[in-house]
Order: structure tokens, then C-alpha cells, then sequence
């Protein structure tokens, strides 16, 4: 096998999109519907899909903005609800591209470290306790990205204890949800606890990530003022493809899409888990239980930096993990396997173990 | 006939818009290029229409970036170039939500009043003897949004020369260019003095609003890091919207788009002027020769605000030129005949006329 093997971007491989239920939902959008799709909107989104998606998850409808792309919801939020300054919690390690929002607007971030069931909820309790005032804790509860961990019902219910203590919000980053290889997840901490909760997902990892479908569900007042900046900045989201989206919910090919994307996730979890133990017994790791990514730790001595350098010389790539944190992740790469197949991996795991062996 | 009629907004009827033409592009879209259509793109957008596009301004592809609608785009772009007390021309009236864009953003805004050709030059010649000095001068060159006028040749030249002596940039938004009744309209800016422009438009004039499809074309530095922002609100714009305008366009599906538009505004425009004069003999108005709107101005004495509000009560709805002004325009109206059918419009002006009259 020759040509670059990545493992860097949580992006699926198109084998796993549902391309002809996408054609189908296209043509049915524009036919049954096509004053919806074809003109503009308002920019709480497709009034359908908004309303299947309050009804998922239980709200009114008026909770709920549909945007073009859950990042362009963050970006929303922040912008209403951090400013220079503002204190925000932050997963450690966590996505580079919040990181990098979130500094941008001048936000003062404090990171804490994960387990594998979570937040190290003791950490943040020390933090509170020694006076920090954080606006926001951004967290991502399901199959981390970059750490794969979920955060367990009894950190759910620590840490929404804790925001209403020190009255800071939840922001409930959960794209990966649907992706559990057993099916299962805990109950959304917007469930647990809508008042203290803002809720983001997307249609990214469930259909694709080209069709930028996003949202957030939050109360009435707050997702009304994120509202008003959306009409401000776009006037309309993409209604297109929020009738394409629409479509395929509705008409069931979501659920199938999710079975598929997960089988074949939960197979290419498994053989890269295995691929890497036998090739690289010294990488520590937790086998992924659902999601895109797999965080693992290099022993003691070996530089990621280099890891990475001689990786790529062998037209292997992934994501070290010092772009996860502000500091530290020396130790730590990120692997996805979302976006490569069962013999690209094995490759990949071949060409990583022989740039592996170049440094020892 | 009963139920609102609507002057107000913006934007097509259904009947103009090309739907199965839209069927066909997605499902070619999505069969020719599922991956590009459905994965993550980056901040420029789709490549084959960035390339399209760039063709059709005789640029570089790299001096393109293809947005979630060009409202997205001037927020990327005055994000970049406007800040916290830039001076910045506007015309007098213009489009209600750049003036809010801007004033948002804190910008000194410098409005120059419109003549039947466009911009009063002597007007902004003199404003920059007097010091002024702009970082951009916002104009919408074609069938302008609200006032109907059109920037002539000359004084496109006389606007290039002022921004080459005072060192700023023209914004040239140019969304209703494709709209000319006679087809024709004076070469564009970005095309006479590249160097000096930033060129913006879009098609949901040409294809649909709903498909939220914009660009910008400027320098390659100035793209560069426009795309940079763009990549940090959003990573990619709509990736299957893109492919579908591609198709469309590249199929030639817009240009018979264009030219059903174009005949359908010029008989609505036809008609619209025909009974206003018959209606409503005192009021002042041009005759529109291309795009959406029709500015007209009232007799003295009679406010917009009670023209407003006497029409909505029988039923007809259009925008006060108030909004389009940071002060003033207290007897101007905007009236859209870009959604309204014939008989709507005949109707219209029948109960426009009653408000009228209900004021005398």
C-alpha cells in the first residue's frame, strides 16, 4: 500500500455516508417542500427539522436554533456569553479549534484534567473552592474528543451540582452521542438539568459532515439573543440543506445511517485496539467504546514531536497531543479511525511501529 | 383577493425559481462527486465553483472564497478590515442590515446621498478634502438595494481615482448584477481597478436564497485571511449546497435561471410602475431597469410612518426608507416587486392607494 495513511482527521470515510439516502432526501425536500427549501429562512433554521429535533429531545421548539454547523453555534455562543476575560473551564485535553475560539475572544481558560469516566470533578471542586467564577465549562461528555472518554451519570450529576453551586453554565458539546458502539450513553445533562445546560450537536458524524448542520437547545431567552446574532450575521441558515437533513431524518434513513456508521466504526476501533497492541505494546491506552478517536500515551523518553516527524516521513499522519492543551501533551497522540478503512489501519499501525523503532 | 401583500421583502416568488433544475444539480451533485459533496471542504469552498466563480472575474482561484451566503461574507470581511472607529462611506439610502453590520461593529459611518446615476461624487470628493479618510467605501453598484439606481462608467472611474488619491478600498456588493432588464450593465469595478476592490455577490438572485451560496473576490493576501477567519467560525461552508450551485451553473441551468428572472422582474417592474403612475400619480419615482426594488419618494406632507401604518391595516406591507437611512427618509418607501406576482401587484397598489387617500 503506498500513498499517506491519516489518522488525523475525525472526518468519516466516504464508504460509511449514506450517499443514496442522501439523494433521495434531496429530491424529496425540493418536491415536497420546495417554498422551504429554496427560500430564506429566519435564522432559527428549517422549522421541521427544528421541530423533530426539540421533540428528540424533549424541549419546545423555541429552545432550539439550527445553524450551519455546530462550530458556527459555538462561535455564536461564546460570542454572547464570553467576553475578554471571562473565566471558562475547559477539558484537559480537549478540541483544538474550541481552544483556539475561546482564546481568541480573550477568555481566561482553566483546564482540567480528564479520567477515564470523565472530568476530574475533585479538581474543579479545589478550583471553585479557591475562588475561580467561570461563565462557562465547556464540556464534551460523550467519546471525548481527543481522549475517547464519556463522562460517567455520577460526574454528570457532581458537576451539575457544582454549577448550580458557584451558578456558572454546562455547555454540553456532544457530537459523538449517537455513536456508542453497545448503543448506549448516559442521559444528556440537558435532560438532568435544562436550566443550568446548554445543549450542541450536529448532523456531521450521523450524516455527513458536508451537509454543516448543527445546533443548540438552551432556554427560550438565551437561544432567542443567539437568534438575533445569527439573523445578524447570516440572516438565514442554509435551508437546502436543512431540508435535505430534514428529509432524511424524517424518513428514517438517520437511524439506519447511525447503525452503519457505528458498525464500522466499532470494527476499525477494534482492529486498530489490536493492531497497535501488538505492535506498539509499550502504547498506553483505553479501546475506544464509541466515537472517532483513540488517545494514547507513549512511554516515558519518546518525544510526540518526533514520533510525529518520523511518522510522516513514512506517510503515516495523526495529532499530537500537545494541540489538545495550552500546555503539556508531549506524551499523547491522537488516532482517528473514522475516516480510514480495516487494511489502511493495519498499514498505518505497520508504518507507525517502523517510525516507532527509528527512535529507540 | 385577500390575505397580505407583500412589498417588503427581498426576495424571489416561488414560479421564478428553477426547482427541477435544482433536483437535477443535487442529484448530480451527489453522483459525481459524493466525497466532495459530502465531506468537510475548507474555508474556500467548494474547489470547482471557486474556480467556476474565479473564471467568471477573470482572478486567480486563490483570490476567491466561497461563503455561507455573502451576508457571511461581509461579516468575515468587516471582521478583518472594520474596526472600533474606522471611518467607513456608505450610501444614502442603503441596505438596512450593512448599516447595522457596521454601526455594530463601531464604525464612523460617512453616508453619501444617491443620484439617478449613483453616487453624488462631488458629495464625497468634498467629505474627503475635509479629512476624512476611509477605510472602505460600501457601494451596490447595479439596481441598488433600495434605491433602484445603477453606478454609472464614469462615475466608477471617478470613485476608482478617489480611492487610489485617499488610500481606501471600495466594497463593490454587487448581488443584482445579473438582474439588468436589457441585459446590460457598466463593467465592474474589481474589473477596472482590481487592486482597489473587493468585489462581493451571490446567488440567491440567480439560483435561490435558500441555498445560501455568497463569495467574495479580492486580493490573494486579503482572501487568505478572510479564509483564515472564515476556518475559525466555521472550518468549511456547505459543501453539498456548493456542489448543487456548481451543477446548476455549470450545467447551464443558471443561465436560463437568469433569463426567466430577468423577464419575470421586468414585467413586474412594468407593471408596478404602471399602476403607481395611474394610482398614484404624486408619487416620484424611476422607473426600474433591472433588480428588485422600486425607491419611490412621497409629495410633502405625507410621512412614511402613517402611510405604513394606514397600509397595513388594509392588508399591503412595504419598508419606510427610514430604515435605510441613519437619519431621514421620512417620504421615501422601498417597494419589492421581486415577490409578488402580477395580480398581486395590481392589487396592491389598489390598496395602497386607499391608505393613501385615507391620509389626504
Amino acid at each position: 500500500m503506498s500513498g499517506e495513511i491519516s489518522f488525523a482527521r475525525g472526518a468519516p470515510s466516504l464508504d460509511i455516508i449514506d450517499v443514496e439516502g442522501l439523494q433521495r432526501a434531496a429530491a424529496q425536500a425540493l418536491a415536497e417542500d420546495p417554498g422551504g427549501a429554496t427560500a430564506y429562512g429566519t435564522a432559527v433554521g428549517y422549522l421541521p427539522l427544528r421541530s423533530w429535533i426539540a421533540e428528540r429531545h424533549n424541549v419546545a421548539p423555541e429552545q432550539v436554533i439550527v445553524t450551519n454547523g455546530s462550530m458556527q453555534a459555538d462561535a455564536l455562543l461564546f460570542e454572547r456569553l464570553v467576553g475578554e476575560a471571562s473565566e471558562v473551564i475547559v477539558e484537559r485535553p480537549t478540541y483544538d479549534r474550541t481552544l483556539l475560539a475561546l482564546s481568541q475572544r480573550g477568555a481566561r481558560l482553566q483546564a482540567i484534567d480528564l479520567a477515564a469516566d470523565g472530568l476530574e470533578i475533585g479538581a474543579l471542586e479545589q478550583l471553585l473552592a479557591g475562588g475561580a467564577r467561570p461563565a462557562l465549562a465547556h464540556v464534551i461528555p460523550n467519546f471525548q474528543n481527543p481522549a475517547g472518554c464519556t463522562l460517567s451519570r455520577e460526574k454528570r450529576e457532581a458537576l451539575l451540582a457544582l454549577a448550580e453551586r458557584h451558578d456558572f453554565m454546562v455547555f454540553e458539546d456532544d457530537p459523538y452521542a449517537a455513536l456508542s458502539f453497545s448503543g448506549e450513553v448516559p442521559p444528556t445533562m440537558l435532560s438532568m438539568a435544562p436550566e443550568r445546560v446548554t445543549y450542541a450537536s450536529s448532523f456531521s458524524k450521523t450524516v455527513c459532515p458536508g451537509v454543516r448542520v448543527g445546533y443548540l437547545v438552551g432556554s427560550e431567552e438565551l437561544i432567542g439573543e443567539i437568534t438575533r446574532l445569527a439573523t445578524g450575521t447570516y440572516i438565514s441558515p442554509n435551508m437546502l440543506a436543512q431540508a435535505i437533513v430534514y428529509r432524511f431524518c424524517a424518513g428514517g434513513a438517520l437511524e439506519r445511517s447511525i447503525e452503519r456508521v457505528r458498525a464500522a466504526l466499532a470494527e476499525r476501533a477494534k482492529a486498530l485496539s489490536e493492531a497497535l497492541c501488538e505492535a506498539l505494546p509499550e502504547l498506553d491506552f483505553n479501546r475506544p467504546e464509541g466515537g472517532y478517536f483513540l488517545w494514547a500515551r507513549l512511554p516515558e523518553g519518546l518525544d510526540v514531536e518526533d514520533l510525529h516527524r518520523a511518522a510522516i516521513e513514512r506517510g503515516v499522519i495523526f495529532v499530537k497531543g500537545t494541540d489538545f492543551m495550552l500546555e503539556g501533551g508531549e506524551r499523547h497522540l491522537r488516532l482517528a479511525y473514522s475516516g480510514v478503512g480495516i487494511e489502511q489501519i493495519r498499514a498505518g499501525v505497520g508504518r507507525l511501529a517502523e517510525a516507532w523503532r527509528s527512535l529507540r
